[in-house]
């Protein structure tokens, strides 16, 4: 690492280095992306190493993500001991999947133990059951039992995030014995930023952050500037909860304990950043029915996570259907019908999208809980009833004027009205009822809400123009 | 805050207090919250604040939103001074101005001299200009001049984010010195995790985690301890920016540097946890067009930024109504059409929604860059070929069957397979290209995107119909 690769100079050094490999965004500029895939094609490995070199790790890792990947392990190969354990735990689960398949268990057992158990789990745990064998009996006894211990939790639980490394005192020291048995212990972790006291069982007791520590005069006893209350993580908490409790509590690390209150690790907010970001930005995926929407993803896991969402919304589509279907005779009355009705569809799915876009994120953040549900009901609801009041007197009076049938264009109004105030009700009763029953809201909510509001949008403009008599079933 | 509040007990202590109040996802229960408000209408403060005591200020924040906002004045005027700074800090933007337009300015100025300066610009920015003056007027000169100064840089810039409490040493001085340093600074702020090494300018030079500091003997000089190379943040920079930032590099806290390149503030993790949230939960709502999407904005402002958006996609409808217009003529020969075309359409846009949440996240997290738009776009293609045969096959071999209609069957699954695989180029071409055109891709690419696979959708099945000589145009 270098000392400008990351530095954001000053505007007067503008000319640094830095310039010509990463944009404003810290984004990696095509001419550099290109130029050093070009020295790995020449087979100027020295070259190619020299441009990478001053790169932090996470560059070094969307280097490989920008790379083609079948050109990535050629890369890896030139590139050699640049690529550390580091610039693979940054990289991309189906990148990394993708590498690793490439290296020696060996390989990637000396990786292992060059990095925290939640790193060293993160790269072991995707891998098929028998490399991963490999892999562990390649690792020294103690790192092994760690990343052992590790994987016998649930994916995506507190304990497959923590690292082991901590540390831990008990109540009686002095800052002074604290700060002795730091300087004392040079095997213990660099990495953290609070220490936790402990009782003779291991439990924790209280934390104490590292700045209260540092001002303190050396006879102070510990237990005079710890925190007694704090946040404790269960090793079995799904990470989606430890990410939000960590969001919560603006927590920068926190103590995971086993079912018996004991101390098993340690998680710190870097680690959770990541989830955070992963599980806010999963809802739109989900909600679109794009799966993990991962652009490293192999096709074929693309291919059939979206199109089985397309055959649910195939099925819907053919509900949709089957009721203009039921009003065949009244549109062949009257072409005009068929013309409108894919609007009043339309912009009730749209309204109804708005809705359950607001009431799935609320969900996800906590925000609209059993204690609020009738009133944020009441509220979508007198949103859409403005929303629905408008665009039905812009589209009434349109295709009144249009059409020169200013009962067309009631018709049109109402069924308009109707529709958006509908999606309105469905919007966010949907995602409630299915997060009452145990359901992912993100999932499940929009084939629902769109069979809902494209059938209604069909049901009311051709039932009210039968209705209103401008036509008949035939 | 008591001992229980935000402690998470181990199985053996499940009745502790905390089961009360919070559900097993750190959400307060509907009869804690009712129970609560009870007292407050029966008079009972006494009784009410007992309940609200153990309470984390994050949650006593949660307690307001819950409230419904007729309410909220009373439950402050109940909790008195349990309605800390901290706890206004934690409140919903919306139900914050709510809560503060009640109180004297010389109130806010107490609460804003209670927090740290970004807390404080938190709540003081969204004031009207005048309150804002008021409240400035009522703080001591020193409190006045940091926020003031805050106030100065962009909304939602880093100088705006920024602390200016932070601790910042020449480097010649020893981990000693360092600690005394700190010991006799009791004025100095306790929330930091690193400490910041200048030069004679103020500008950084260096940084060091207490926790190097805390394992060195006194002896050791800083610049043998401290990293050269750290993340620096230019204060007018986006927030957004300033998260990826955070992120990507995975930091705890980072030194902010005016245009000079002198250090003026410290930034860290905790402040940028909730921007990570906001912003990558952002991207469902824009594509949505859910504008703010907050569940506590006020109706008019929902209704404002939803309609403009409906009346967007009113638009966008007209222009595919206008293409069945043209085709009134056939339709009228085959009513099936009608019943038929919006299955095209409505897949289409699901197809392109899929790629288009896909690339718009890609795109949001600096996955998609110019380096590799060519490939993923052919990516993208590849999967909608793949969903379009499958999809195509289905709906032909249906219709056929079920209208007894090979050549309709035919038309319908050519016309799905060119709908699918358009919408998959324009799912991932519209944000890329919105995005080079400096547009945020989340915002516009839905309005675009529907319009071309609506059309698209109508265009190709009607078309093809005419073509195949089933119908003629009229």
């Amino acid at each position: 690492m270098s000392d400008t690769d990351v530095t954001q100079s000053p505007p007067e050094a503008e000319e640094l280095p830095h310039d010509t490999r990463l944009d404003e965004d810290d984004r990696l500029k095509p001419e550099f992306v290109s130029s050093v895939l070009d020295h790995v094609e020449e087979g100027q490995d020295e070259e190619a190493r020299d441009l990478v070199r001053p790169l932090h790790p996470a560059d070094i890792a969307d280097l490989f993500e920008l790379t083609p990947s079948d050109r990535r392990a050629s890369l890896a190969g030139a590139l050699g001991e640049l690529v550390t354990a580091e610039v693979l735990s940054e990289l991309n689960d189906y990148v990394r999947e993708d590498l690793i398949g490439a290296l020696a268990p060996e390989q990637v057992a000396e990786f292992a133990t060059q990095l925290d158990t939640d790193d060293a789990v993160a790269i072991i745990e995707d891998m098929e059951e028998e490399d991963q064998q490999a892999v562990l009996e390649a690792l020294d006894p103690e790192d092994r039992a760690a990343i052992e211990d590790a994987l016998s939790y649930p994916e995506e639980s507190a304990g497959r995030l923590m690292q082991r490394d901590l540390v831990a005192v008990p109540e009686y020291m002095t800052v002074g014995q604290v700060i002795d048995y730091l300087r004392e212990h040079g095997d213990l972790t660099t990495d953290f930023w609070e220490i936790f006291i402990v009782d003779e069982q291991h439990k924790p007791i209280g934390t104490c952050q590292l700045s209260w520590i540092l001002r303190c005069p050396r006879g102070v006893p510990l237990s005079d500037v710890m925190k007694r209350e704090q946040t404790l993580i269960p090793v079995d908490m799904d990470q989606e909860e430890v990410a939000l409790r960590f969001q919560k509590y603006a927590l920068i690390s926190a103590a995971v304990i086993d079912g018996n209150g004991r101390l098993v690790g340690m998680i710190t907010v870097d680690d959770i950043v990541h989830i955070i970001q992963e599980e806010a930005g999963e809802d739109i995926l989900r909600l679109s029915g794009a799966g993990e929407g991962d652009i490293n993803e192999p096709i074929r896991d693309s291919y059939k996570s979206r199109v089985r969402w397309l055959v649910a919304n195939l099925g819907t589509a053919l509900v949709a259907s089957s009721i203009i279907a039921f009003f065949e005779g009244a549109i062949e009355q009257m072409v005009a019908l068929a013309v409108l009705m894919p609007i009043v569809a339309s912009i009730g799915g749209n309204a109804g999208t708005q809705t359950m876009a607001v009431s799935v994120r609320a969900l996800a953040m906590n925000q609209l809980t059993q204690s609020n549900t009738w009133r944020i009901v009441g509220r979508e609801i007198r949103v859409a009833m403005l929303n629905g009041f408008t665009i039905a007197m812009l589209i009434g009076l349109g295709v009144g004027l249009v059409f020169g049938n200013y009962m067309l264009g009631l018709v049109v109004a109402c069924a308009m009205l109707i529709n958006i105030v509908v999606a309105g009700c469905v919007g966010v009763m949907v995602p409630v009822l299915l997060e009452r029953f145990d359901q992912d809201p993100a999932v499940a909510s929009s084939v629902f809400v769109t069979m809902i509001t494209d059938s209604m949008g069909f049901f009311a403009f051709l039932g009210l123009s039968v209705a209103s008599g401008m036509v008949s079933l035939g």
